[in-house]
């Protein structure tokens, strides 16, 4: 019998203020809402997920880090982190899993110093702008390519 | 009844190279094949797609600047347009139509003038890096925003 | 008897989508009510005037390209090409027939890339800001600069 | 019985030294004659001018800012404080009258420090490159404006 | 009766050496004297004080995002994360109380890197270059915020 | 008997449009209300204050240029000199008296110019965003830093 | 029997204006003249060539996309296009035919922006500076090309 | 008797992986090799070395912060943070030991966020290129420098 | 009789403060020191000088503005001006009488922003870092320039 | 009779190095092969050459300084001096023959530094990207340029 | 038997001046003595070493041109060619021998230019700041490079 | 009896092609007429100057690193190395005897590259743009400055 895939949802600082943070950029429904849609997108995808948030760099580098093996991809929304954090790119890049970085925003109508991201260039794609639908959207995105990817 | 929501889908400079083009970044697959799968992913979701490449600047300006009245949203992949057509990203926001910027490769792994997007700032979201899945996931996510909005 | 002056009048990208675009920006009034301003203008001054809008940059160079021998003086509003073309500098440049830039908006107020001009420094000068009154008053400047030209 | 329009028009640095000062680029004419010519012009229009020349970026911060209920518009030709004056932009911005900002010479043909101005955020628009025309279509452009504004 | 405001202090990266660090800059006095200052202070000023310091940009993040409720202003000093932190702006952002920065040493005197503030500009204001005086003079800051505000 | 300490207090250009200039940016109070608040702190304070004004740079740096001997520190709000006046910074640097940098507004959250200060380095400190009390504080400032230096 | 190679020879825009256009720069012969030495030149080779002139970067995608098959190599002057169009970089570079990329005047004396070159990384070499030369110096460096590369 | 030298090494973001994470760049070998490694090493020289990698930012702060009569020296690879942490540099300087910064790969010769170090310059001395020998060599010159510092 | 040559000298700002601001720059001797010694160099080289120092910009503009015809050249040490003031350019390029340069210390062992000079292009030449003796040489240099142009 | 033209051939720094060094960008021949490939065309073109390789800038501009009167034209592979000596960009703008300037190898294909050159803009052209054919191209280049001047 | 590894040591611009020059940054002992702890270093490491000083690029160049077939490795301090000579990158990038930059003093601490080297890249590694001990370390580098490539 | 002076005058690359070279912007006077002026004015000051022209980079370093001890001071026209050698900035500043630059032409009239110097902050002071007077000028300052010195 074949083995669901498993996919780590993480989630970088801040994004635990989902649904109090900035409304008018990122929404009104809180992060609960959002992992709770993620998991139903799952369950409807036939794979599992796990969902972390943390404010904390390392913590984020320690889950990716250890993701080989335990998952078969990685979901990120690295919040702030995606336009300073080398170190995420380097930890995506060295964990070689496919990843998506995904965004509630369209980063690229916002200041300029968002316009960029440092840890995109570790991942297959990036999906920004369309609130948690980035997230749905992102999580399809990498079942379809886990499944082309095993389908050689 | 209520009226299919119709899309125009976009394909900018060089994208009638398609599975001739470098392949290595933009895979094997022609156009044709592309727009083919973009209908029957339409079909799925019950909308109607109208596709136009084309490598002229004015084209798809004019394209654009009439969409309004005749769809419902645009679909666009402005290929390195994307990073020099200030005038795209005027049209977009002129027409202010939902619009999704898509991209096969992703764009942040390759030289540095594809980093930032003139256009993108003029759509509601970008997806990139996922190839023709870029598109499906695209066509998803607009009918998601356009379902959406008119729920309000 | 002396030969009235002509004048080509040039509208660029998006300029079609005059009263329906950004109408916070650009006003309500569409580009046919433009034109018939600066007809009734040119009627006024004793001048005839062609216009002409276009998306596409070839064909604007084209305009320009042949406009020896048939005008005597260009008045532009280059659009979002005021900051992007090169070859629309070049090909005014290359005609040698005084030109005036304008624009409706005043682009010092706007994003960064438009506040300079690649154009420009191919006419004789420029005026942005006054709305459909940049192009009365540009049409008026080149009459002005033509007739003290010819007086010397 | 209607009141006349009043305004403000300033010279800013060096221009005492029209005529003088480099007559390849700034033509052979005084300041005299220029102011002359303005005020033919505001008489033809309809509308009373005050003329002010100085060095002294204090001066000119103390004209603009005592503007307000004195003059209705400002005509102004900054000179090279266009180019390092934020205080100037800050006193136009502050004292809030609808300015146009004018140049004898063509700015965008010039060193590289003259192609873009601090000021002209802080009016309704600019002309440049038309000699003493950029003043007289300037003066045209404010009364344009101001009756405008009024009509609403 | 009136309950006391309660005000969130927070010490960055390094704090915790001073009078050790670099005491030509910040002086020799310890983190635990500074706090010992501001407690003084407080009371002479009536309100109530949290202090923290974290070397740890995670907890900081942690404490600013569940500060809403529980503080009614933040002073923070957010050390070298001032300069690099995007993430940090955005806590402050995202949890919108008033919220003042300060600094031992004047920035302004030092490398060019520290300079400019990535978080400042979610701040309502910054006070540098005092010494422990910057943190009494912040603390009346935000108490005097609090009264004006509340006051109307 | 111990000499009170004199503070000499500049105000720089625009800020005689106090309450006039863009009260949403900088209140409704006017130059002459800051000043009678300045001046009932400083006799809170035991100190002198003398209180200036001026548009003119050449003016602020002969008041700068000749404070040593007439007064112990200064207190200054350059206004847009803040971020173009290297003369100012060389002028509070050549007269070696303690000065502290204040600014109504928060020049974090404005236009990019305004981020970083040509004049702060030559000062004790700096303190923006809290509009007047940005001068209360700063008068504070000075006169503890000034009773310290004398304790020792 | 060896059948002959077959180049496409590419002119951009402006070039139409040759001898008309600033002649101080690019000299008094019109295209014409140029195609017709070309085509002696090619003669002399032994080789075919097809010419195009279009201002329009459109049809200049167009016809470097269908040249595989049709043709054998390109000799390309992009004018403007050289540094601004991304999108014929690309074109040249999805189409992977051996490209020589050829100006008449010296862009290395010339502004700034004339200086590098976005299409040259896309062609096996550069020629510039030499006039018509510049075009029968390339013709004769592609033609050797392929023979050297079809004698491997 | 003399009291053996003591060192801290440290060990920043994903240096865990090490062995694991690209390998054509970092080696093959673990972080468990490498530690003892440089424990052969140390007893070699007569030092005590304590070894402390984390992936955790506030951490490694803590860790050097707390140095100070610990150890002698530190020997620090800071990986990514290297290039993004001021907070880094500031404790490094702020404890003042004599530190020696150590990279695996040649830095130069990668992307170029990575050609400039900001921790370096509070270091006495980096280097870089030689793998696993990079930290060999560190210590070695950390412990010359001790003795070399002790012996005046 | 030989008219003597008439050389107006001017100082920028804050050089009323020689011999008392920052004398490890400046050195200890007082403006009117340094201009005696002009005066008595200017005595053995057969020429008068007329000595100006201000602060005022503006007051400096008029100065030079004025010099026509009343003066042969300038001697001008433009402060901090030489640094911000393109006014200060353009009133010397307007005057078009030969103009040195001067500067007490060596402006290229100071800050960056004192390494180019916004001035100097309009002088024929400049000296730096002699202390007084740049004056000194500087009036040679004027008087040498001068008696070689009046010699063809 | 006609005296035969001589023509100046340098190759800079490490072009000793050909066919040994990165043979991967510059090809398997040596210098000697090529400079026997260029007396053989400049045998069948009629002219004479001399060529030296030096990786000496100093000598370099000896022979370029000393080329006047012993050579009509200079055939130059100024190797990396190409980016950064300005000395030899003067040398040949000093020295006022036509020069052609050379590369073996595509310098727009490789790192950014090698994009733009110093030199270039002293010679006619520059020709780049055709391996010995540059050279041969270029002295083509030159023969054509001297008969053509020599033809007025 | 195994013959002895021989190196080559090469010492660029103004080391000569070794113990002479600013003693403060690089220590007071001589290139002799330096050269002297290398020897007896090289001794103790069993390999052979020669060693160079130039001040002159072009003889830098030609010795490590020459130098593949007479040494195993190369060690250099290119002095301040570090950050100037692409020259010295590409000779040694060309012998392709393995070299280790170093320098005597902690690059990082000093100004900008010294913080990026042109050179390292073509290196396997960079030794800087720890005095003559960065050679005896880079040294050994080496030799413990070339052991283990030469074990495989 | 009092030594006289010893004064090293060096002149970089090409100032041997003087009077050939750029007549327009260097004179038409040769290197030898320069040299025999400037040994005029030294008898004429009573101090021994010893001229030398190179070329050579490597020679300059050379001459000044051996100027201690044989020479007072160093007379240096860098030429294009002004702008390009860090390691002739190194020689100046390790040799540490007071330096004069000075240039013929006015750099900051010239080419942006030549507006900042590498060398000038190793020198005393830079004088520039008095053409063979720059040179005369400057060895009087540096007499005076030398007597200056020793008598203190």
């Amino acid at each position: 019998m074949k083995k669901s895939l498993r996919i780590l949802v993480l989630n970088g600082p801040n994004l635990q203020l989902l649904g109090i943070r900035e409304p008018g950029i990122y929404g009104r429904a809180s992060l609960a809402e959002l992992e709770s849609l993620l998991r139903a997108e799952a369950e409807r995808l036939g794979v599992l997920i796990a969902c972390y948030q943390s404010n904390d760099e390392g913590r984020l580098l320690d889950l990716v880090g250890t993701a080989r093996g335990l998952y078969d991809a990685i979901l990120i929304n690295p919040g702030a982190f995606t336009h300073t954090s080398l170190a995420l790119h380097d930890a995506l890049a060295g964990v070689a899993l496919p990843a998506c970085e995904v965004h509630l925003s369209n980063i690229h109508s916002r200041e300029e110093i968002r316009h960029t991201s440092l840890t995109a260039s570790a991942c297959i794609g990036q999906i920004v702008g369309f609130g948690f639908d980035s997230y749905l959207l992102g999580l399809q995105a990498l079942v379809r390519y886990l499944n082309q990817s095993s389908a050689h």
